[in-house]
């Protein structure tokens, strides 16, 4: 796949640049898009090579708007990646921690430093629209009395000084990331398979759908439902699979088939993301 | 049970407001409050006999911060009811559609509007906090030009007059509402089981929870699934399944106890949300 240009939603420095570095380079153009709307549209439309989006964060659950789009956008996922949200305290270089009084984040990276502001009680904490943007505002024109929180790649980009790293309350902060295409991935490579299925409105169908993954002991990573538009309270499954997509996970797709209305590849990918904690203690660890 | 008081969030005239007069009859004390999380609490405290809250709409889906909420407290569901959700167009008394310039409302409910706007240019949308905020910030003291978006229900308490009814751009939008007690509801009156669970982590382990229900033909309303804190890419898992809660149901949550590391009961309640659409014309409709 020749890709030289990446749509992130966000500035530079932020945590999708962050991903996007680590799974793409260094050399890939960043094309900054101010909504997940426009990164999507800019691969569509042939502005950008590929669109990396954030599709879930391991504390705050999927981005239920980017599962969406993906149903409705004929793109493929060609890739996965995580990142850990690790939240670096930045301020202009000379600043210290004593002479700080505001610090400046997107709400989301406020909340998580709850602790931080607790034990920091002479500290404002003033919400901004982005992480990394509120380290460019500061290092621009910023008050040396003021910091950011956001990236290291912030910091780094924008020239801050990091006071102190990982403050945000809880370490176990990921964000699972895809990157989509217009063309499908290398199959051969891939041994994950996500795709979006709506079933046959019977009871158990859903029980039927995962046997067929079951049965080949096929691991199910994540099953996510949406609401189907003009069908109240009847969803989509959109599943995450692994195995081998020319072996038995093509079986159970074509099994799968039989029960569904509608059955839709959103793409096969090389399985990226490791899990941690309780699961990685267990063979075969998958819900 | 006795309920003298329900605690909502949003203003009185809200959409929630009107799910509990549905529910709960015009009797029944309206407890306000801002924020979701106040309403859980206030049920906690004693302060409300019960809350109603939304868990789910047909068209933007699971409103996942209250599934957490219900994991994380030691409430029971004791009923649930929809309501259609229907935007009216509302102005001060006298005022006609030609002589409107700005129409305000919660962004939501704007953006469910926007086919209106679109055949209405000369309307400006106000993002304001609250749909039925905007009726009575009108009607007190705001000008013959503006109008409001909001439901049936707000126009008649604060006094505005409908213009039209019904502005929404898909009629098929629908919230339904959880009735929440410190108690549990009479389980005999129980046809719906909501669940939460979380699963041992070897493959196929959904599967087979999923199979201690489909075997026994109960149906499955609703999965969902949401993180597990401190468990990287692992989840809970929501069920809503039918049955008799004394029978087949009880049956299979026994059956579920042996693939999980944990299952805690939401609720038994009578099943109440009727499903519409392609799925209302198949027996046994359920996804």
């Amino acid at each position: 796949m020749a890709c030289k240009s990446v749509a992130i939603q966000g500035e530079l420095g932020s945590f999708s640049h962050a991903a996007a570095r680590e799974l793409l380079g260094e050399g890939v153009e960043i094309l900054s898009q101010t909504t997940f709307e426009e990164s999507f549209d800019a691969v569509l439309s042939g502005r950008a090579d590929v669109a990396l989006v954030p599709i879930e964060n391991s504390l705050a659950g999927s981005i239920h708007e980017n599962y969406d789009r993906m149903r409705e956008r004929p793109l493929h996922i060609v890739a996965e990646t995580q990142i850990r949200v690790e939240q670096c305290l930045i301020s202009r270089p000379g600043a210290s921690l004593a002479s700080l009084r505001r610090v400046a984040s997107h709400p989301v990276a406020l909340a998580q430093c709850r602790r931080f502001f607790a034990e920091h009680p002479g500290l404002e904490p003033v919400p901004v629209y982005d992480t990394a943007g509120s380290v460019r505002d500061l290092l621009r024109d910023g008050p040396a009395t003021q910091a950011a929180i956001a990236s290291r790649l912030a910091a780094s980009l924008y020239g801050g000084s990091i006071l102190l790293e990982g403050i945000e309350d809880d370490p176990e902060n990921y964000t699972r990331f895809l990157l989509l295409s217009r063309e499908k991935g290398d199959v051969a490579a891939g041994t994950k398979t996500s795709l979006v299925v709506t079933l046959r409105n019977v009871p158990g169908a859903l029980h039927a759908a995962l046997g067929a993954f079951a049965r080949r002991r096929i691991d199910l990573a994540k099953i996510e439902s949406r609401p189907l538009r003009g069908r109240p309270w009847e969803y989509a499954f959109y599943l995450d699979v692994l195995g081998d997509p020319a072996g038995d996970a093509a079986a159970a797709l074509v099994e799968l088939e039989g029960y569904a209305e509608e059955v839709r590849i959103l793409g096969q990918y090389p399985e990226a993301v490791k899990r941690f904690g309780v699961a990685a203690a267990l063979p075969g660890a998958a819900s």
